[in-house]
């Protein structure tokens, strides 16, 4: 009987730390067993000669099949997603539990387990709270992080989900009382509605005025303000979707104070702009989410800010509407005015393609950056490291292989998701995915996704060091 | 017919910059019309030798004779405000018009004026907006404006008068078509009312707790939010009582950003700490004031942030609550928990003596700061200046002799308020002030006032190039 | 008789704080005896209606008939330099007594005092020092700061001019003592060293290449080495010509420490541009000057570090080459290599009006910080204030009747020096002084200079405050 | 035949990022060849079971055997210094080739490499660069370059090490052909040279002064000189022994711009202070280096620079002198000046222990970043990684057990030194280390030393990322 029942042979393998080492991995059970100069005895042997073997992609931040307040859910769902995180080298993802006002989060949470157990992808869960009332607080997130689900995500805008600061405040102390990271979504709610209503009024509503009704200053009061709140109840926040640096800045004034708070961005602040909502017609409407792409050289400060360390976390923020669905981009029609977009861009399986490329191939980023921003960090900040995000003895044998010289132009086929575009179309990349294993099962090679539905498994975090 | 109604002689003339000059001041019809070597022809002569002679101070932030919701007004009247200020060497207030949720405020404005045309001081006007509804900013406050109110006061905190940012945000776009300064009470009232509710769970209601109630990062958390706000609409502001180096921090990141933003602070701030609410009993309700008086080593930060300019204004924020009244500290009971003591203490009369001995007499600032922050800087901050805060031709002959070398142990009485206590009590100042003159007439000679109710003078503003 | 020898009547008097105030000026013996509503009495009147009225402009940094060690002077004679700056509005100079390596400074004085009182400037010395031997220090130094020279002036570059660290030092030690401001030159002299002989290593001669010489970062290593060294030592200093703002944000954060540190820029930095001495042919010498000026986008950022007030004085560092003598710009010939084009450019004459036409009248600055730059700092900074720099009683009657609408472009006729050219050929200013008067004498009308040769005085300064 | 030399077994591995792993090291012909949860089949197994499993210490920073210029070594040879790094869990050294003024390198390096081949260490070398004459640059020092010496190393103080800024620039521009990184000792000379001066004249030559005579802006301005004259060539450096907030505040500011800039600390910056020189008698003589240990409030800052990743290595610079030795501390009496007393104090064994017992046991790091600061970072900058500093399949099998919960006293018996004292004689730490492996053999274990000398070998450095 062989003693591994896969061994990856002959890659370059980066481990997120140090470049690379040329080794073998053995895989036993989903994990890995042994990296050895030479594995030999296996079952079955996959040859990553000339490539680089990373530990699988974590994208902690997706919207997934996620249950709307009138019943529908999202277009994108958990098969479809899955094939497209494989397509693309992510192999976990953590995906949002709703809480709709005036409802609790027991009912919610045992739905979205469900529906996620359908699909091929290892996922953990993030708590949307959009209403502490003392019952949830008491008695019903309790029971949800005993579950595993270690982390609790608020919004500071968005109707009807935001949240007051002193309902934030409740969320930050019950996270603190429970062992939660807190993620949150930046922008001063109030200041968006004023400036929506005045460029209503002066007739200004075509889609790029989206990013008019939100500038950086709405984000950055409003990381400010989040981190203030945290550091009065002393709790770890995570501020997500960074869109620009001096957002960042504020990141790193308070890191700089000693506080733990942490950094997100996404591929999207990285290539788009707010100029593609200026593209003809409604087309713009396909680059509609939040924050907004800034300016262009708002980009490389951002590279910077990345580079220094102060975002340290890559993430999707996969949040799906076809441009010709029903309930989708122009549901309200192709002259509808900016607030009626759905916000939201999908993005999984361009995250880690994108990213090597802007990054690792154009000099931006060392090849040990892009597989923390995009692996190892996520899985530490999410407490799922080593487990996922590492290729040490014992981790889940979750791995890509790369090729890090591969050119591709993107295309929505490639993406393998069920929304019907990409924003990345007809960009040209240089590094690819070409075999993407997940607990030791090849999951897919040369874009074949073969994994079977309701393989995927649930991730319960424990308690961590990070938090 | 002598050609002056007075003159000032033989002083060192401090205009607040660039030193002394000896010089003789000769005054007509209530302004300065000469400043020369030897004045002569003046009917009345006032000596000055070996005195300080500077332009009387202006007291941009006092609560005097404010109506309150319930129908009474704060214990300080306009007489007994006026008999305090020339005490203390200041001839000029702005004082503050109040607004109720759900009405307006034009009538307030009329009650207010008349209010205080009763008084001996020079008076302009803030005024309050709680309730910023369309009719109010379309019709009334425009009504206000035009008669010389040219500064509008917002809270961040406090119940009943604060207000949401998206009010905020109408008050500053108001301001801004209107030609108006905001001031801003900036503290974060959700914070405060979560920390309140914690403390008195725990059973922690003594004084001291009000600091602990509302820490550094609920000041600075919302001075961010006011800049940021402003900054979206591209409004001047002034932060009120800032009591703290690191709130003092963000108005100088926001001036170094080129926004017009600037600091207020008070002498309790520089005075008083944080220690002095744990006095035994209830004598710590004496010193409770919002935001609180800190640590005693962060006032050493605080006159870093004075002489870097960062903090320009020295007012008082004189809002008195006699510590034996029936409405005052103890209204509800020597035992009354924290949040049921009035906010507020007196400090019209001490704030020129205090900051002068705190300041020059300890080298901390010159005398030609001491000069700016008391008198110049408020002065142009609210428009008023060069007729307040000026020893030019044409100013109004506002003077106070100050003698530099005078010590003075401070007491209640000295105050000359309607207030029975000053929290200063006991404490000993070199330099004092020993006569004040009001458009020319003697108000005030060591310490006897004399001037008659009704001989204040409201001082409309006109657009001014600050703002 | 009357009581005043000159009336100044019906002016817009601008004291360099809070804006102008309409009053007449009474002038007895040279001084300012009164300002008042009127004035009458005089035996001269001098109509300034529809004028601005400002203290005389005192240009701190002026290189005037300075000896060299071989025994020739600077082209600009004190005679010519006086002309040119009352044509310019200055009415006080402060320039540099030399010293010579191996050679003492006593004589240098002594012989430079007689130099200058040829002149009808008023003038102040900085002693340049260059050798800081025993005897210098223990001696000479003592004896010309006694006949009231009350700054050394020292150079961190400069082949024979600079001081290693270890003099520089010798030289803060003994200003402390003497209790002397130190004026600094910071470049590094070893790092313009090694880029000028690679530049020319490579070819690269020509005049624009001697700012590819000294970029910035040699000026910031400089400035923040003076700036240490001075604290290691606790001996207040000025820097010199700072030309970008990454060096005046070495000034700021040492001011932030609490240091006195003071900034020194010069028009050549907000006007002229390195591009400049990239003009075809040899044209490009008439722009070199040390720091060189950089790149356009820099001075909206040296404008913001005024604004902020880091930098405080605007000299012209005067320093006049002409383009076709014999010991000008092109000593060494049309093609010489830029390290034998003689460093400096004339700009006694055109500093107030170009600071006035780029900052007041294109909206950077306001009036009040404009006569701050010119005058007033200078003249606190340097020691000579209220007698210098200010227009209040007792004060010098040094003053300029400035039209703030006149269009006037620039000539080298309107100059009025001795050198051959202006930078500024052909721009096009708004603002211009029409009168200058000093010390109650009008010395200049319409750009017609009358002063009596050896007319100016030397102003020997006390101790004062600032250091 | 066993498959493996030699098996670590049932330790927790910890790689320097990430937390611990449980698994097995199989190790061949020196160098880890696998890594897995369980490895049989080898000649030899080490039980590490309860203990932690680190890659072995690099420290890139000591003095050892180094030749002087006039003939004599330093104390510490490498066989001693070979058992002293063992004891502390150190395997690899980067040391010093010295080069004295007027000579060359060439030889120097030769006969350094014979020494260095004495001992039982591996080794690696910075290049001294005192007298960077032509000769020098042009041949000498790429010939030692093409050996693998890729890092030069220049004083900017002492007598008679020091570069001026010129020579300093020179060793840039070369290290920058020669793709070397640089390492710098910064501290100003002529500074520190006054200093020394004023306070012997004084009559204050106790060993205290010592850290008079070279306060912190001493160090920091040195810092930022070679910050911008590295800029300026756009060369990588590393500043050595960084002992303060504000200098490695001056590496952050670079960093920040993008310069490639690192900060190396060492323990006695962490834990000694300025005090313990003052101890009674001579005494204060064990704990004189350069720069000298300070406050100690400054160690919490320290610390916290270490946090932020600012300061990524902790070294020793090991540089013993004994206390009773000839040539040591009082080699010119026990009543020597401060400046006649030997600079420098012995740290190879302590290194690792002090670190982990203030950083880990106290909770101030975490054991990746305690990793990273001892091996892993001192690998990568000296380009040593990942042969070097890591746990990876390929790497050297240099492997440290270590014990986190022994409590261990420490004494000079300790430590396996030439040297007759340690400065931290007494102190406790949590936290040892139980068994050292040199590239496969186990060189040392419960404090016994087993290694053959001669046994290191040189460590030859390619071209590498960093610089
Ligand atoms: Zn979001
Ligand atoms: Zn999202
Ligand atoms: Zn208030
Ligand atoms: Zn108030
Ligand atoms: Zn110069
Ligand atoms: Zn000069
Ligand atoms: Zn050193
Ligand atoms: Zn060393």
């Amino acid at each position: 009987m062989a003693e591994f029942d896969l061994a990856v042979r002959g890659g370059q393998v980066a481990s997120g730390f140090g470049g690379t080492v040329r080794c073998d991995i053995g895989i036993r059970d989903g994990r890995i067993a042994a990296l050895a100069e030479r594995i030999a005895g296996a079952a079955q042997v996959l040859d990553a000669d000339g490539l680089l073997v990373l530990p699988g992609g974590v994208d902690s931040h997706c919207h997934i099949e996620e249950p709307q307040a009138d019943g529908t859910v999202s277009e994108e769902g958990f098969v479809t997603a899955s094939a497209s995180a494989f397509a693309g080298g992510t192999t976990s993802v953590v995906c949002f539990v709703p809480q709709w006002k005036g409802q609790g989060v027991w009912e919610r949470y045992r739905d979205y387990r469900r529906r996620a157990a359908g699909g091929m992808l290892d996922h953990a869960f993030h708590q949307i709270v959009t209403d502490p009332t003392d019952r949830v607080v008491a008695e019903e997130l309790p029971r949800v992080v005993a579950e595993g689900v270690r982390s609790l995500k608020v919004f500071l805008t968005y109707e009807p989900l935001h949240l007051t600061d002193g309902q934030f405040l409740r969320v930050l102390a019950a996270a603190r009382r429970l062992g939660c990271l807190v993620s949150v979504h930046c922008e001063n709610r109030d200041a968006i509605a004023w400036r929506t209503a005045e460029l209503l009024r002066a007739g200004l509503a075509a889609p790029k005025y989206h990013a008019w009704s939100r500038p950086a200053v709405v984000e950055r009061e409003a990381t400010h303000r989040a981190i203030a709140l945290a550091e009065l109840v002393d709790q770890p926040i995570q501020v997500f979707h960074v869109s620009c640096a001096e957002v960042a800045e504020e990141i790193a004034r308070a890191q700089a104070r000693g506080l733990k708070v942490w950094g997100e961005t996404c591929p999207q602040y990285l290539v788009l702009t707010a100029a593609d909502m200026d593209r003809p017609g409604f087309e713009g409407a396909k680059f509609v989410c939040s924050p907004p792409p800034r300016a262009r050289e708002e980009q490389a400060r951002l590279w910077e800010m990345i580079r220094r360390g102060t975002l340290d976390v890559v993430s999707s923020d996969h949040c799906g509407f076809s441009y010709g669905g029903e309930r989708g981009k122009a549901a309200h029609g192709r002259d509808a005015p900016f607030p009626d977009i759905p916000n939201g861009i999908p993005g999984l399986a361009a995250r880690m393609p994108l990213l090597f490329s802007e990054g690792v191939a154009r000099g931006r980023i060392g090849l040990d950056q892009f597989v923390r921003l995009v692996s190892t960090n996520p899985a530490r900040l999410m407490g799922l490291y080593p487990r996922k995000g590492a290729i040490m003895v014992g981790s889940d044998a979750d791995l890509v292989l790369w090729d890090p010289a591969r050119r591709q132009r993107l295309t929505n086929a490639l993406m393998r998701h069920a929304i019907d575009y990409t924003p990345y179309e007809g960009l040209e990349v240089i590094g690819w995915p070409v075999a993407t294993i997940r607990r030791g099962v090849v999951v897919m090679r040369e874009g074949k996704v073969q994994a079977e539905p309701g393989s995927g498994r649930f991730l319960p975090r424990d308690p961590y060091a990070m938090i």
